[in-house]
């Protein structure tokens, strides 16, 4: 692409920079952008650069936070002897966003992964393990991906956990709500049935 | 979506408002500008805001422009007798990406379109007018779409310019180069037939 404008080149050359946006969606943009308001586009470039300085992760979970503190874990009315294991914030966002539950978070920063170079050093895992020492916690349910790196980060936190009296689960893995049981993988379908649940707590779940 | 950081939720409010990029893909983005340097993302907002507040319109041809004249206009290596008239910015990146021509734009600002509520009075036909009673142009090209809109506008500029001795020219309308015959439009292959082109011409063109 030639442009005319070098103001006009760099921002599709910035806006180019974000994953997923090519040059012909990022002149799209660029080019909504010049038919906003000077004000409004100053306004987005400012939410984005103070978001990026000013955000924070929580000193206890790692969730993502506006403060040292992060509004779930300073939340009195949520229950504060559980904590959801889950790999990033994406995974928060999305429990939250289905407000079935009512715990805390420990955010791992990633999984353990041999092959991309990502051992539980670089997790937050020890960080987890004095939480659970110091803070009087009855159960962890790990969210975590169902695949190898998920199984492995399971298996190695829970044998650093043995030493202390704590429930660990893990969320539920079975045939999504309207899947076809015809087109289920048949690891999926084999645990479902292994796994399978009184109707009478279905139900309940159902609900 | 629930957010437990404010300004993660901001952020993506504003990402949310471009065209095209919904909520999910906002998220993307926004984890992503997380992971880079403040710097990079104050960089990043620097470039959009200063685009949208110093960018301006050439004020011979209305193309974008970092000054008053644009590039384009400014450049005396081009052709100066010569115009090519399009509906917006978008299209002269496009022609001139092609490298193909060496002349002046001039940008309508849109097409006439009565049931979009779009007359010649929105459009900068009267500056193309006065342009060509004021400079020595010999030839004008309409390179718009070819559509009703597209037509009623080029008949309607063709009308305004009848007492000016300048050739009026649109751009060819055929099969595109790789195109298959097969699945061409009827109207597309009867008007590539009846605008039929010498032999020599077309292996001119095709190298």
């Amino acid at each position: 692409m030639i442009f005319s404008s070098s103001l006009l080149e760099n921002a599709v050359t910035e806006f180019a920079k974000l994953p997923g946006i090519g040059k012909k969606t990022a002149l799209r943009l660029v080019l909504h952008l010049i038919k906003q308001d000077v004000d409004e586009v100053s306004n987005f470039s400012h939410v984005i650069s103070s978001m990026r300085s000013e955000i924070k992760f929580c000193s206890r979970c790692h969730n993502i936070s506006d403060t040292h503190i992060c509004n779930i874990c300073s939340n009195t009315s949520r229950k504060q002897d559980i904590i959801c294991v889950v790999e990033n914030i994406r995974d928060v966002i999305a429990i939250e966003s289905t407000q079935q539950f009512n715990g805390l978070y420990h955010v791992l920063g990633g999984i353990i992964s041999p092959l991309d170079g990502i051992g539980p050093d670089q997790l937050t895992i020890d960080s987890l393990v004095s939480r659970l020492e110091k803070e009087d916690i009855n159960e962890i349910i790990f969210a975590l991906n169902a695949n190898i790196q998920g199984d492995t980060t399971i298996y190695y936190i829970g044998k650093k956990l043995k030493h202390l009296p704590v429930k660990i689960t893990t969320i539920a893995r079975g045939i999504a709500f309207g899947g076809e049981l015809e087109y289920a993988d048949e690891m999926t379908l084999a645990k479902s049935i292994s796994n399978r649940i009184p109707v009478e707590n279905y139900i309940t779940t159902g609900n």
